[in-house]
């Protein structure tokens, strides 16, 4: 990624990284919901129309690739997903003009953070998506597969294939039940014909609750797969698809994923020197048990934000890789 | 600037770079002003406020920067000034524990851009303020002078000075009538008996009319300003006020406006020379004289949008470097 390429993004996020990049927030807080407590305005989905608008009315809309992360709200959902068909009406006839990597922000660990109606928006959204990146949470809502085994998560993957056709997926931190404690990343890139081409990945953990990795690995995942289907010569195919004969190992998704994780595993790593650094300086101070539980997380979570702007680095050259294993 | 200070900022501004840095946006539009038509929409006084209070409630107000760039209304300019009340009054006793750059944006070239009850809002600000960065307009509203020859501007610094006790001043983009072609920029840091250190520096031209500029100016400013008062060890003096026996040439200020200055002439001429290969290429699939003044206006404002991801070198190290000379 010496290069910056000529392509702009368009984020529709509460969060973005690399690349030329337009943002549209879809939120200002003054801070993730790490905290439990917050302040601010969300962006209505007739806001996110308007601002859409106003980038074509200045011809601003020649975007070769969207990005769609947290957005509050099934109108807002929806509009992001009018921007997708427009974006791509507007490229079509450009083999792999546009690229959409939608990131179904619905919940996580069982609990939805969203409301109910947005649901069936994002079920009726992934069709036009090239990426999908639900964590596991999300994957087993849009699959309708209960994912607690290597089996049901590779069900799953063969599922969001099937119904939706999505082209590429990661299921992102897959924990599969007492007897694995590992955290996974599962993906595949679908044949001609609609096969899986899956590849899992250990995830290395780092002791801790970060807020923004969701949003750091789905824009990570686009900026490094744009140069991986480059590399390979895929960015004129549309959704940049492998070859058939591509295996699963030697994907783009899959190195992908790979130097992703390898950069966000070193993220984590600085984050959490920092954080023990901090918190051993603040409990010399104020040992936790004077603190009440608001105030001791408070403090943990502002020690545990994520040292993004000092891993420049890291999040450009991950320098170690994890390895991906191919599965059935 | 090869570390990372940690040190926090806070930018309430459109637009903003390098450092740890907590944005406030003060406007979500589609695009900036220079395309004449834009949709979105701006955050009130009371959303700043809010989200302040929201930084607050979580201990996130701990920082040691604050930037305020163009805040859209005399509600929100009071909003940003109580922030920096506020913000200053925490690191009391810390001597250079806070720093305010104040860019008091409210207008160019004779003409307001911002309603007229904006203006005495910024004078009663600008008491607080440790560096505040005016254009040549701003500045003659803030000080009374008219400023067409190299006498008045001193007369203005003087005045910025003496008037509201601001420790550091910079006036972007001066131009002395048509005996000098030449834009100038000029600053000075005041001693601790109120007397200025003025010093001018030519700013690189580049042909065409490019937005964000000042934007980009007060952001590489403030990161670059820390980073030389921190080399001449001030940043644990109040205001970062260099002592008195330092001449002009001499003053992290100076140093500052050289290498800002040197940054950006290299964006503007990385940015001219893409513009000039975009607007070739436009004109040869359609001439000028087939599009409309609105259409013609568009493609060009696009064709000239800074090119800051491409410049990341040049704008941590512009290698050239424009030189200060001092005046009286």
């Amino acid at each position: 990624m010496a290069d910056i390429p000529e392509s702009r993004v368009l984020a529709i996020s509460s969060h973005l990284l690399g690349l030329d990049v337009a943002a549209l927030n879809t939120v200002q807080f003054s801070n993730h919901s790490g905290y439990r407590q917050l302040k601010g305005f969300k962006t209505t989905g007739e806001q996110i129309t308007e601002l859409y608008d106003g980038l074509k009315m200045n011809g601003n809309d020649d975007f070769g690739m969207l990005l769609t992360g947290y957005v509050p709200g099934a109108e807002g959902v929806e509009a992001a997903g009018r921007v997708a068909v427009d974006l791509r009406e507007r490229r079509k006839g450009e083999k792999g003009g546009f690229f959409w990597l939608l990131d179904p922000i619905m919940g996580d660990e069982g609990q939805l953070y969203v409301g109910e109606d947005v649901v069936p928006v994002y079920k009726s959204l992934l069709a036009l998506a090239d990426l999908i990146v639900p964590n596991q949470f999300e994957a087993e809502l849009l699959s309708g597969v209960k994912v607690d085994s290597v089996e049901s998560l590779s069900r799953a993957i063969e599922e969001l294939h099937r119904v939706y056709k999505v082209p590429h997926i990661i299921i992102t931190s897959v924990t599969l039940g007492d007897s694995d404690k590992k955290m996974k990343c599962a993906g595949s890139t679908k044949t001609t014909t609609g096969a899986s081409r899956k590849f899992i990945v250990d995830v290395p953990i780092v002791d801790g609750f970060f807020s923004g990795t969701g949003d750091l690995f789905a824009a990570l995942t686009l900026a490094r797969f744009r140069d991986e289907a480059g590399k390979a010569g895929l960015l004129e195919t549309a959704s940049w698809l492998s070859p058939d004969e591509v295996g699963p190992l030697d994907l783009p998704l899959a190195k992908t994923t790979e130097k992703v994780l390898g950069s966000m595993g070193l993220v984590l790593l600085k984050t959490k020197e920092v954080r023990d650094g901090k918190m051993n300086l603040l409990r010399d101070l104020v040992p936790d048990e004077e603190l009440d539980e608001r105030a001791r997380r408070i403090r943990l979570a502002k020690a545990s934000e994520l040292r993004l702007v000092q891993c420049q680095k890291e999040l450009l050259d991950p320098g170690v890789i994890v390895r991906a294993t191919k599965f059935e």
